[in-house]
């Protein structure tokens, strides 16, 4: 798992073992499983999630009670309710697993004091930070631009394993779309 | 003018005289025309830029021709096709002034000097990243949650002057819907 941890953030920054151990100590390991909550809505939010393995899923539920599936979190990628996270406001959406999942959890002071005592790691942070953006801002566009046969196309070829991975209905909560409609679509 | 964009900076980490110049030494003053061009699609995407003065609208062209406006930059503001400026790629998006605008321009290059150089400017950066990322995820929220009608509601709400600064047909590029169904919202 440290391998993992260390080899994800070496494609951004190259770090010395003393430095990794300084960057690991900084995190605690957490095993959940199968349809445990990480965050529920209203939680005070702790830690931001780096994936080791499994699949999260990042979900809002608007006032008619239907769930909305804002993203997915697989292997490799960091989640948590950001704005509540970096605001310390209180979580307006849920993080959940569909599998079994092993995370690395980061405090937000921890975050803090990691970026004050390696700087690098801020540049470390920026990259990921931007690439987040860049990722929601082609969502985004996903929405003005394509109907649910050419956004479901697009998840296809974007993120295959999603498709073993995850249950339909879970799909269509992502897509913005019907499970009927999904159905049309994938058959 | 160099207040405006040291307030800006200083609201994240503060900066001594010095270090101010230094900052302001990586960026270029630009003065844009309403309607003109600071992106084309297809373009080299060279810069990055803070709006000191004016309106911009980031732009996506669809395989119909149908243009769809992915945000607004007013001032305050940093603004780019991102994907194009951090990976080097070609515009996807246009950038265009709604108004006379005034920027800053910040080349990739300069962008890595001034990180480098001055290493609290990554943590200005992320910061900025941070708040981009949690405004794009909520922008994708409202897509999924939200009708025409809540959507228009929300942008009055978070953006009263831009109904005053843009006409309809952008507003309506901006919702993800027509005119026509603008013009029964408004009323």
């Amino acid at each position: 798992m440290q391998d993992i941890f260390r080899e994800h953030i070496e494609k951004v920054i190259p770090l010395t073992d003393e430095e990794f151990a300084f960057v690991f100590s900084h995190f605690s390991y957490q095993r959940y499983k199968k349809r445990q909550y990480l965050i529920r809505e209203d939680d005070h939010v702790e830690h931001a999630y780096f994936v080791v393995s499994g699949l999260l899923k990042l979900e809002y539920t608007d006032l008619s009670a239907k769930r909305h599936i804002v993203s997915f979190a697989m292997e490799d990628w960091w989640e948590t309710d950001f704005m509540a996270y970096f605001n310390g406001t209180k979580a307006t959406m849920s993080l959940q697993c569909i599998e079994d999942t092993d995370v690395l959890c980061l405090s937000l002071a921890d975050y803090h004091k990691l970026c004050s005592g390696l700087k690098k790691m801020e540049r470390f942070f920026l990259k990921k930070s931007n690439s987040g953006h860049i990722a929601s801002q082609q969502r985004i566009l996903s929405f003005l631009t394509s109907n649910a046969k050419e956004r479901y196309d697009q998840l296809l070829q974007q993120y295959p394993s999603l498709f073993q991975r995850v249950p339909k209905t879970l799909l269509a909560a992502y897509l913005g779309i019907s499970r009927e409609t999904l159905s049309r679509l994938s058959y």
